[in-house]
């Protein structure tokens, strides 16, 4: 009763905070919607951009919601029969099958919800960001930084809408506070299986039609970007809403979904110090985070001279700075007790570490993308010996990078784990050092919303200069429309960043997660290790599939694009009257090609991500022996931390990469090495279209795919013991 | 007393063997050199890869040699050290010290022989290969074979005698048997160090020189492959015999030495059933191998309509029957007991493991790299919509051919292990397990040989083609030429794959024996418990250092490609003559600044290689609380582990994606999608050059890290306690 009374407060700040956040969203699409539309030829454009985006989205959803259903039906069947066989007690079973069935069907629900809403909002802030780009360059920068704060708003608003309310629910079913961050993995479960066919299915179709339509239009055709001409180019300009602002949004909703419910298992290994608080604890801190994020938002605006990037970074750096202060504020408030007085400073400073974290990751990837620095200078230097040697250099920079973000990452969990080992004193043990872990986490996290504003920024920017160069407006607006879209490449490669940056730091906890469930089930308090044969081959399985994974999406897209090649060069040819701009190219028959092979294409991997893990889970079953009853569980365990360290290498390598040889191409055609037309700009393209499925489909990609084993080995360790 | 009676015998047979394989070298190079060396103009140019050859190892192992005695210095002081300050013995503790230093240098001197020898005889059997292609080509087929055997045989007999002798010397001594394999593991350090150089060395040389003349000559000049008015077609065939003969020789040493001091290390916790017998295995069941394998390249010999791989393949299968036989024959006489009267045959079992193993590795390399199957017209086809695609396209192919080689080892390690448990039951426990996977890499390694001598057939076949290129002989010797050479790019490539097949199951089993060695030191039997921070973060960082080291090595071969580009224009702009073909080029020039270059460039990767895991044992030991003593043990462990997980995967996907680039581009040099000078022509030379770097220069290179890591943690296991 006493807990039920105290516990009122906090979840009716989240609450009251989320739906603060979903408010401020409504009343951001409203500022949006009410701004001018700009002239006929920009709306007969934008409109073509929106209805290619709303049939992809309703046929991906199609195809997501079938395959959610089905699983749906199958994780039941597996619990239900699993439980019962172990268990002994068949009602207690069924409650928990129906429990983790309907959460999963419900982190299904919102991931596809906020998806959409970004989606929404981006292609209808495109046209007015170009609008307002005629007048002025703040209007432009605000319409789209508030545009893309919508998908942000929503998006952290919702995961912590649907954790809180499950856990509420569950509360008033009359579940013990301790066993429901259990029942309601399979909200992070089914957060994560649509973010993957989202940033999946988007990935492919981004990229495919990005590809195809820039080797037939500027390589074989000779016409520049985004020229109406191209038959392919409303699909490409459709590729950046699906991919970047569908699914992204996917991704950081079951970031923050699933990571926030690792974070509160960890939590309920605390409850003898700090009871329920210490569970509830990053629900609030997540909460101050998006009020942070709405701040931040807000001040953003910038004068006719400035560098918007100054605009957007000083937004950045309050919100960090607010969302500091309500950490140590809700540490100061939930995590003392009379048995720790001084943890919450300890946890405070491993919050601390969580912000400190994403700032490193934010410049290790401005270092390594932009053209400042050493590592893009020596792609474009490259590219004066040719394709090859531009190739081979931009590999060699993704293959570096990786090495300053896993030292930081080293070092963050390092630290997090030893002052929270401080926090609670060396009773508590492991216990209290990995809850540091979770917390610098949800340090991490804190910003979530407003970068992922500064992420969907990106692809309404980028939609903007396409519609200024298709409507023919006059040079200085499409130069104004430049300097935005430039802003958003380096905006969409740092949240890239910070998105595999907070995969990287959570996973710990998402193991730890994991973990404490099979001690929850079993009694039995696994390691995870590496020297028994069993546990060895299925690290390195692990890491296997992430190479396959990676084959898979990469692949999609070439063989996708080919399509687009193929069509574009029909219409070409079929119909000369479009080059010479007499005839009206089909931009739908591009658009309905490249949805219909991005749907297809993305099957395959995804099924691999989902099935791989049931697969080595089952099989290292059949190798139990009476001795070792949890080593298929701890096989398992391996599998997901050993495929997490590779997948987090290999995603840093793709974006990383990828976003070099872009920004060593934007470089040349400054007027570098012989600027645009120049052998080197030619070897500079090619490498940028090496690096397209890279960044935007194999990289990102990776990140769900990582967080995806981690939820799915959550939800089915009750299999594999 | 029984015991030095009764291990008379199986000593005497391993040095009997070793050196009847050494006469057979000799024997051999008597037998090629006899040979005809052809015309003047062929020895001219025969002369001058040989003087650039030799020029180029005399200055590598000069830098090596610096290198490894100051590492034997630092080896000897740190053993001398700590050892002292663990054991309070110091006279123990500088016996100790002394051993391991003087198996280091042992081992970095028979590496660097071994490496020699087989660079010595290749470059003195290309050209008699070349005379003898003017008259038959089973001539040709079988010089170049036996010149490689003679490196094969060299290296095998050598780590042989080295291993054996050492245990002698050591017994002799007065030491008892169970200590001694711990004592010579610093001889499989001294031959990693060195093959570490001589593979990165030799890698940056050969693709530097590679790469740099193709891109000037063949993409900028419009001249064919080894046209003597290319300035840099000497170095590049230097290249050939620098990098796959001396490194590869080194490679492979290594790997037979290494992996035999692993097994026989598990070997002594199976005493008190084989008593010492068990500890020698390893080394009777190899010697019977290299008897096999003289068998095999015997009877190689073909018609003049044959293809030459099938007459290779005979050979093949001869030494891996007979190798068969031996290992059973050999099981059965010392792997039986009274205790366990059965074992001969399940370890029997595990030996064919091996065997099998092997051949999948030789299969699965051929599917991707051959333009018969899928993988390569894949990236054929993608080559018709340029270079981009093309270069996605082997990507995607490298990353998916991980797959089915991780398959293979895992069912190889669990099952190997299985039988293992089988063959001693359950109150062996592991370690009878663990023996069986050392067995199965006992099998594979047992035709280790004979692939050496197809591997260096490589290189020999390759520069007798240029001999015969440069020449100017008529058009059907060069084609006799140019089949001998296809055969040699095959074997090349099936040797990576059964060189990274082979560490890949030697992993498993060089982690056993550190943990034994930690056991022997600390009497803890320690996990790796990935669960634990500092290891998980260990992993981490062992997975980083792979990808560090792979931009590294990469990059090397991009930089030293840089110099010789300029200086081959150079010499074109300023000695108009050359082109014309009335001035001679400065080969010797070209030659210089490769060789100046690379061995610039290997020092970096190779530091990085060595210093890592100290550092990161170094470090972890700063971690150490009181109730966690073997914790930096444990990081290590993991360090190395999840660092050789990810290395075979890089390696693979290197290898593979190179072999299949290359053949793609030979696939439509034969008439494909429109044949030489055709827009998918340049663009599959994009891919080609590409991949350059990834299948001679990382890939291998990933090769040797994996054991380097696994022989330095070995030495350095005493420092990490």
């Amino acid at each position: 009763m006493d807990f039920i009374q105290s516990m009122r407060f906090p979840f009716v700040l989240v609450m009251g905070i989320s739906l603060i956040a979903l408010a401020t969203a409504f009343w951001l699409i409203n500022w949006v919607m009410a701004k001018d539309t700009g002239t006929d030829e920009m709306r007969k454009i934008s409109d073509a951009i929106k209805a290619g985006a709303e049939a992809y989205l309703r046929r991906q959803n199609y195809t997501i919601i079938t395959l959610s259903g089905v699983l749906a039906a199958v994780i039941f069947v597996l619990y239900a029969f699993v439980r019962q066989h172990n268990e002994h007690d068949p009602a207690n079973s069924m409650q928990l099958a129906l429990c983790t069935t309907a959460s999963f069907v419900a982190g299904a629900a919102c991931s596809l919800i906020a998806g959409y809403v970004g989606m929404w909002v981006s292609i209808r802030t495109n046209i007015r960001t170009a609008a307002a780009a005629r007048t002025s360059l703040n209007d432009a920068l605000r319409i789209a930084l508030r545009g893309g704060a919508v998908a942000g708003l929503f998006v952290c608003a919702m995961s912590l809408i649907g954790v809180g309310g499950l856990f509420i629910i569950l509360k008033v079913l009359g579940f013990p506070y301790e066993k429901i961050p259990f029942m309601i993995v399979g909200y992070g479960f089914g957060a994560s299986f649509v973010a993957l066919f989202s940033q999946l299915g988007g990935g492919i179709y981004t990229k495919a039609a990005d590809v195809g339509a820039d080797l037939v239009g500027k390589v074989e055709a000779g016409i520049p970007e985004d020229d109406p001409r191209n038959p392919a180019v409303i699909a490409d300009l459709v590729g950046d809403n699906v991919g970047d602002c569908a699914g992204r949004g996917a991704d950081l909703f079951e970031s923050t979904a699933a990571e926030n419910i690792g974070a509160m298992i960890l939590g309920v290994g605390l409850i003898p110090y700090f009871g329920w608080k210490g569970v509830v604890f990053p629900l609030v801190a997540r909460a101050l985070g998006i009020l942070a994020s709405i701040f931040g938002v807000l001040v953003v605006q910038c004068e006719e001279h400035e560098d918007p990037m100054d605009a957007l970074n000083i937004g950045y750096y309050l919100t960090s700075f607010l969302s500091a202060l309500g950490f140590a504020g809700a540490a100061w408030w939930m995590l003392r007790s009379e048995a720790a007085p001084n943890a919450w400073i300890y946890y405070t400073a491993c919050g601390f570490i969580g912000i400190l974290t994403a700032q490193a990751f934010v410049y290790i990837t401005q270092y390594y993308t932009e053209y400042k620095y050493r590592p893009v200078l020596e792609i474009a230097d490259a590219s004066k010996t040719g394709p090859a040697t531009n190739v081979i250099a931009g590999i060699a920079v993704g293959l570096e990078c990786t090495a300053v973000p896993v030292i930081v990452i080293s070092i963050a969990i390092l630290a997090s784990f030893k002052l929270g080992v401080q926090a609670l004193g060396p009773a508590a043990g492991l216990t209290g050092g990995l809850f540091g872990t979770a917390v610098a986490t949800m340090g991490m996290l804190g910003t979530a919303a407003y970068i992922l504003a500064m992420d969907t920024f990106g692809p309404i920017t980028d939609n903007a200069g396409g519609i200024v160069e298709m409507s023919h407006q006059p040079e200085e607006i499409r130069k104004k429309t430049d300097r935005l879209d430039a802003v958003g490449n380096t905006t969409k490669a740092l949240t890239k960043g910070y998105a595999i940056g907070s995969a990287a730091l959570a996973a710990f906890l998402l193991f730890s997660a994991y973990l404490d469930e099979i001690f929850n089930y079993t009694g039995v308090r696994i390691g995870v290790d590496l020297s028994k044969p069993e546990v060895f081959v299925a690290a390195m399985l692990g890491a296997m599939l992430v190479f396959l994974f990676s084959a898979f999406a990469i692949r999609a897209v070439g063989t996708c694009a080919q399509t687009v090649i193929t069509e574009v060069r029909r219409q070409f040819k079929e119909r000369p009257g479009i080059m010479k701009g007499t005839e009206e190219p089909d931009y739908g028959q591009c658009v309905d090609i490249v949805t219909l092979g991005a749907l297809k294409a993305m099957i395959a991997p995804g099924i691999l991500a989902v099935g791989a893990p049931i697969v080595v889970g089952l099989l290292m079953r059949g190798f139990i022996s009476e001795t070792q009853r949890t080593i298929a569980a701890e096989a398992v365990a391996a599998f997901l931390m050993v495929g997490t360290i590779t997948g987090i290498l290999m995603a840093l390598f793709f974006n990383n990469a990828g976003g070099a040889w872009d920004n060593a191409k934007k470089y040349i055609e400054m007027g570098t090495h012989g600027g645009k037309k120049s052998d080197a700009h030619k070897a500079a393209v090619v490498g940028d279209t090496v690096g397209d499925p890279f960044k935007d489909t194999a990289g990102p990609s990776l990140h769900v795919l990582i967080k995806l084993l981690a939820t799915i080995t959550l939800v089915l360790a009750p299999l594999f013991i």
